[in-house]
């Protein structure tokens, strides 16, 4: 199940680039603005691929807490990996209408269900997979620690998207905050693997 | 042959994304209408997402029962994957047709087809190499299990694509449910690894 | 090295369902005519398809075969895998140009072009490994039987390609021979692994 | 990290054809002549193909003197491959301006920009990781040899983009001149493995 996973984070993580607009930059008009103006597109780009990159480097971790993969864990992680995969589209949809007023709002919902949804079968993944399939090795300690790590993922998802609807910029800037906030948390403040 | 197998099933899993219409987001209109509008693409995404999963899952199991890979056995499976990879092109046409009446048939004909052609090739693989390449320590009863359990998926396929003759809408309905019901028996019926 | 060639075999060989016109698809008309009009599509990418997986199959057996990878091996195989990556492109080009009379043969010159630069490069990558950094305990007679049936790879691509000047409907349906040659005689004719 | 990292160069590399302009040779005119004016995207195509190629070569070496990956060395690569992933982008926007004299300049700054980054980071990743997760048993002489043979990457790409400004042509022959030096120095004049 490794080898699967790790295939479909690195594809959806690289694919992630056609999201970035690369058919928009041959439209007409003066090349170095067009590529100017396509700001939005590297901020969604950078943002989601942090996200998923972070998530798979904890995807890891947690299999090698697990001593075997059933099936309900199996179907779980398919319906995760589903999620993972949908993400360059959303990816798009935002970096193509950050700028409109008219429309930043449902992108923005978009976002952040989707990502609302990844981190609810993230954790549903450790919470099963740590209630029936944990090796007998495992360090209480870590375990608790995980999952109180996780608890929070999903709620704050859940409240930038919210957001959305009261102001839509302020839900994107919460979008990067909380992707930043992993990847810098995780490198300076987490434990050496 | 298995890295090969894998990197095919994670790369055609994951390409389903761009048949889900991500171009087709960026046309005129009001985002939020649009992004509802496309809500057959999400189906059609999930449902092969499923289906490419739990295929996947079980050409791992197959393969593990096997002792070594002939040359004919390579062939089909080669023959397989192109089947395999071939997925996101059909999932996209029915992605696009479903609320057309007119081009639906033809969309589900397309889907079915391959499908019913995908289920002839598993099961080739399967019942070549359980003839021709089976461990020697390989459970009887485990093999002539996998047998019957795969036998039905071709025909099941097959009927739901002549459905199409006759209800194209039914047809559709039928291939998400066979997607649920392989994903819910294996998960909740099926043995664990 | 062998994981970065099985990914880029793999992923080569899943983007040609790109290569089949997915996006022609989307046209107007009828569903049912257009798929039917796309045939040159799909035998463009099952040969494709199966001159890249037979090739993969190949590439796996000679690597182990050498003892090690220096340098120049190294590169000989990266403008290998460089073209393996780019066959999705004339496999297009053939699949949208084969039945256009004034474009075929552009198309067939530029896919008969890339096999036969493709067939010199493995060669290449075979004959200065198996002169450099053989294993010692590589059977001798199975080194010059391997070097014997790849030998005439390059000629015969060059042949159908020159073919095109003539007659380019021939040089397409020699390419598809080729493939199919190469399959069915590894298949049946071939030793198992 | 070597599975995912391995998976994100296998996947840039192949995704470059997307840039080769895989959908201009879909316009109007005579085949031929397209596919002839598509030199820039074939030159470019082999420019980027190589230079990813001969990075990732280097990446698999840097890991195998590491003792373990701790978090900011993961961070440091995440941030690495999302630079590497996003070369497809900036590769097609060269082989779609090269020849226009208004917007080259645009296109080589954007393409020398991105390649500094990739070396500043390629060079960060291996400083911070020889400093603080070296094996115990790696060569001093191996590693003070990489470093000095890494230090002038990133200036040279940083020269060669600031060329740019002066004569983007020259810029973008240097781009290339420092890609075939990299691969025929480290084949002809390096160590083998």
């Amino acid at each position: 199940m490794e080898a699967f996973s790790d295939g479909v984070f690195a594809i959806a993580i690289t694919l992630l680039i056609l999201a970035v607009g690369i058919e928009q930059a041959l439209g007409g008009g003066k090349l170095s603005q067009q590529l100017l103006d396509l700001w939005p597109a590297y901020v969604a780009y950078a943002v989601s691929f942090l996200t998923i990159g972070i998530m798979w480097v904890n995807h890891h971790q947690l299999f090698r807490l697990f001593a075997r993969v059933d099936r309900p864990l199996l179907l779980l992680n398919i319906m995760l990996l589903m999620l993972i995969a949908f993400v360059p589209f959303p990816t798009r949809v935002v970096a193509d209408h950050a700028q409109s007023p008219d429309d930043r709002q449902a992108a923005a919902l978009l976002y952040g269900t989707t990502m609302t949804v990844t981190a609810i079968l993230f954790f549903s993944v450790w919470y099963y997979g740590s209630r029936h399939v944990l090796r007998p090795d495992a360090d209480p300690r870590l375990v608790s620690g995980i999952t109180r790590s996780y608890l929070p993922g999903a709620p704050t998802y859940a409240f930038a998207t919210i957001v959305a609807f009261f102001n839509s910029a302020a839900s994107l800037v919460l979008f990067a905050a909380i992707a930043l906030f992993y990847a810098l948390s995780s490198s300076f403040f987490g434990r050496s693997e």
